[in-house]
């Protein structure tokens, strides 16, 4: 049996896992080489930069996921329908014309959801099913720049909502009326509190984002403590909306970086949420490649 | 008695009305000089440079409304407590130490809301009262950068609302992932349709925003439409949640431009309000400027 390689290429990042056999993570190499900035759009050089000397002593093969896969990155897998297992995502698997290896693309996911509005994830698939391996729950959120809720059901992805919470985040900080209101970005508890709890209160996010604007200008929330409170407005108004449609009773499971994580439990214990479970996105992406790798019969 | 000038005088753009004895506006000048634009902060030199004529012949006295009263205008007015009538606001005019007339700065409203959100405007008030003389509603919208929704009971303004649905707007369609989907402005009326009814069906706007993005990643909207998807996704959230907190068989009173007033009635009508009168932010403008006048004896 070849020798595996995982690797979850992002956006503005690139994570490699090489396994061994039993699929222990031997070594991980991280680069900030996300899709936007692979040079003339030569993906197999830039890895190729990255990981050479792991596929120089034996047959090699390689399982990619993220948005390595989209349109715009080094080949385009379709979208899997959910409901989809890991079988599901093997069958949809693209193999790439690569010199340096064997190499596949998992596919994403897409969902319908209401009133026609689809869910889609690339990426996150991968971190999902690497991380319900572990833990058994029927609501996997994975926050970020666009936060998706995906709900679990006999072992696969049902349902996919994506929320855009750290991109309106980013917005409103850097180029809104209430970033000259902000000072720093310290963590402020106290204000990131009475953030989640505006936002639970007001299901309007246009309405509550306002009161940013307010509370800096009455002074009651402090310039240090404003990149807080915004920060507990977004995260509260994606929590209260996401529970809303979920059994805030059940096990959550949280895939996210430590900091990220505080957040969101913070936030969902707030919103009633009972048992939270987290898991760090590269372990979760490291074991879900390994994962549909077996499944494809790579290992 | 002194002739009457009134100035609507607000971060972007200034009005100025010239009346007869009676109220009626004699001539209506416009300039591109709001609060950011005046050069070393020297109010009376720029208001001078478009008026001064009006000046020249008999006493004159100014009544100011707008962002002229902020912290960073020409004198900084205070923020009336809601319930607010015109009696309240002529109470805390601002007398302007100008060598040209006799200038007053109009007051902002505050007013305490749901979770202990403040709600404010500054100009919008004197709007409100130009339009509440001539049609009889107990709710007023006037939409904008910072749209706000004022409930008038016994002819003050109890409540304020703020949705910052044009601001959101600009800032999606100009910096967000949404940005690169988007090719022109042109109104699509069922681009605009659909971004509303996603809207109602969903009041998670975070959730909401990124059909913007699946519905581009799969052609369902066309790259000329976007901008009025997106429109409608934030017109839609902000009637949505307003109208839940009012009476929608009760008419409206929608203070806003011909373009405005347009996507506004349209997202009004769909969300069931049942009687919309529309009237112009300018002449709404004038006339609130003379009723605080003539409440302050000044006419």
């Amino acid at each position: 049996v070849a020798k595996l390689i995982g690797v979850d290429w992002g956006t503005s990042n690139l994570r490699a896992f090489r396994y061994d056999a039993d699929g222990r993570v031997l070594e991980t190499r991280r680069a900030a080489c996300g899709m936007n900035a692979v040079k003339d759009r030569d993906f197999e050089a830039a890895l190729s930069g990255i990981i050479a000397d792991w596929l120089a002593d034996a047959p090699t093969r390689l399982v990619l996921s993220g948005m390595v896969g989209a349109r715009e990155g080094w080949r385009e897998a379709p979208y899997t329908p959910c409901p989809a297992d890991l079988a599901s995502l093997c069958a949809l698997m693209v193999p790439v014309p690569a010199k340096l290896a064997e190499a596949w693309i998992v596919p994403g996911l897409v969902a319908e959801g209401a009133a026609g509005a689809r869910g889609v994830m690339r990426g996150e698939e991968t971190q999902i099913f690497g991380a319900i391996d572990q833990h058994q729950a029927p609501l996997v959120i994975a926050p970020g720049t666009h936060s998706k809720w995906a709900r679990i059901a006999a072992e696969a992805v049902a349902e996919i909502a994506t929320f855009m919470t750290g991109e309106v985040f980013a917005l409103m900080k850097t180029h809104s009326i209430i970033a000259r209101l902000i000072d720093g970005e310290a963590h402020d508890e106290g204000a990131f509190q009475l953030g989640l709890e505006r936002a639970r209160a007001d299901a309007s996010l246009l309405r509550v984002l306002f009161t940013a604007r307010t509370e800096g200008l009455f002074g009651a929330v402090a310039p240090q403590a404003m990149c807080s409170y915004l920060s507990g407005l977004l995260i509260g108004s994606e929590v209260s909306a996401g529970l809303a449609r979920n059994d805030a009773a059940a096990p959550i499971l949280l895939i996210a970086s430590a900091e990220l994580a505080a957040l969101y439990n913070t936030a969902l214990e707030a919103a009633n949420a009972q048992s939270v479970i987290v898991m760090d996105g590269e372990t979760a992406a490291a074991r879900g490649l390994w994962r549909l790798a077996t499944a494809k019969g790579f290992t």
